[in-house]
């Protein structure tokens, strides 16, 4: 059966995981990123691949701007446990368009968010491919004694998100359709940051967290799904950046559908039990409640939230 | 400048490398894997990235060799350092041809070769990509207190192979050329094995080591570069078995030269103490002099090495 016929990724990575033998798999697949004990410590491990044509494009992505977005989406996943990252083994395919400069500007671009977190690039593997492709593994350790994995969230607990969204999706659709203008929002998708400013902070009260690459929408249900638990989210509450708000307008989009369903913004969703909502940095859109079902409510109309974010095998 | 005319993968992974700050990485860029002290031991990691069309052809590879050759491709410069392989992370991206089986079988291969040497893969990524890709991270820790690098080789020690070469690449020219028959060499190809069984024999005595996975010429230059040493093979000594040596008169081309040039077999070279050679499993094929000349000799006449083997930016 084709794999775009088969359901999704969540039913294509169900099928082809197993859950570890060794013991000191703390956290496998499944979670931002994998922890295992290892020695007196604990080390965090996450993978991402991005694709040229797939992930970005050329067109409209300096080679620069490849590098620090393939450094960030890694670096993300391990901010969303808690972890400090530390290594980075960069896997590259380099196609025959490819020239010495735009190979060097993707590592200034890798460099440049690399160096900025205290991340040394150790290794990898340099080689042909048919399209330019980054695989970067990043390898991280825990900050405290403290896991925050995606299981953990309790009815009751509010749901906050780091910052506004939106912002990478409708760079991206800006692009596509070669929108002049709104070069700000524009650089939220080819150059976006990650939260490792502020996931310390967030770590020591979260009760469960995640990052927001695959759209708020997506990542919520992950959280729901490993912490067995469902959610409400206010549309309205969600956070979104003044000249977002107007693109989605030129669009022709709304600017919550953007941050619900478009994803790469790199911010975090986490839970926090409600007496500790105060300390934690952020923007509260919604609650944790019991049961299985997510749903979005809009000026007082509830309604069950059943699309979810970008999926390549749908 | 177009990356085919730029002087090949050497010079380009120079011009990317720079060298780590964090004072726990022991062995950066340049080695089969990067040793990094991480709390009370070492870990050893290592990544390789497998592109359709450029090392793998699904006209002649099975879907659970594709799996199998990613692993062992991966395993073995584990096995180069004197390891112990521990978690695989994962990436593949699929594309619009591929299917659930297909998937399922790459994982096959995947867990087959994991299991034997028990393995976890603990995550990685699941994407879409325009052609087939694989890219693994493997995680290991070293075994005793000696770390085996490619430095470390003296004039005046033997160099060793751990068994026969030249199998892969006859292998590939025969599926290339729709040779019919050879069904063993062709699996040498496409079902390689990697010698971790014998690494820490050879690790208890080894100066230097490497996986021979550009081809013996290769292979054997980056000890040397890295030791800062020459080396004399005799190539009558290099090892190739019988059905590869038939290939290669099919081929036409000198049993030999598949050896020095093909690549792909996953044995290991190394280099060990005149008085430990006979400790150590494999066969002797030269031996190290002080110089940075790599010299072939053959019944008595001496040439010095100047083509190495495959590059994919040559």
């Amino acid at each position: 059966m084709n794999i775009k016929k088969f359901g999704g990724e969540f039913k294509l990575i169900e099928k082809i995981s197993r859950t570890a033998k060794n013991k000191n798999v703390i956290v496998g697949i499944g979670d931002d990123a994998a922890v295992l004990k290892f020695g007196n410590k604990n080390l965090f491990v996450t993978s991402d691949m991005m694709c040229e044509g797939d992930h970005f494009s050329r067109a409209y992505y300096s080679p620069k701007q490849i590098g620090i977005k393939a450094m960030v989406s890694n670096l993300s996943d391990i901010a969303a446990m808690g972890g400090l990252p530390l290594y980075a083994i960069v896997s590259i395919a380099l196609n025959d368009d490819t020239t010495v400069e735009q190979v060097e500007q993707i590592y200034n671009g890798l460099y440049k968010v690399a160096d900025r977190f205290n991340v040394d690039i150790i290794g990898g593997d340099t080689t042909h491919g048919a399209v330019l492709i980054i695989s970067i593994t990043l390898i991280g350790q825990a900050k405290g004694k403290r896991i925050i994995t995606r299981a953990g969230a309790q009815p009751g607990d509010v749901i906050q998100v780091s910052g506004p969204l939106g912002g990478s999706e409708a760079g991206r659709q800006l692009f596509k359709r070669k929108i002049k203008g709104f070069e700000r929002v524009k650089k939220l998708h080819t150059e976006p940051s990650c939260r490792l400013d502020i996931s310390d902070q967030i770590a020591t009260y979260a009760t469960a967290m995640a990052d927001i690459s695959d759209g708020l929408a997506s990542d919520l249900r992950n959280i729901c799904k490993s912490s067995g638990v469902g959610a409400i989210v206010n549309r309205e509450a969600i956070p979104i950046a003044d000249n977002v708000k107007r693109a989605a307008h030129l669009l022709g989009t709304l600017p919550s559908d953007l941050a619900l369903y478009g994803g790469e913004d790199y911010q975090l969703i986490y839970t926090v039990a409600n007496k500790f909502s105060e300390k934690v940095p952020g923007v509260t859109i919604g609650e944790i409640i019991s049961g299985d079902k997510i749903y979005l409510e809009n000026k007082g109309e509830r309604k069950e939230l059943t699309r979810f974010g970008f999926d390549h095998f749908l």
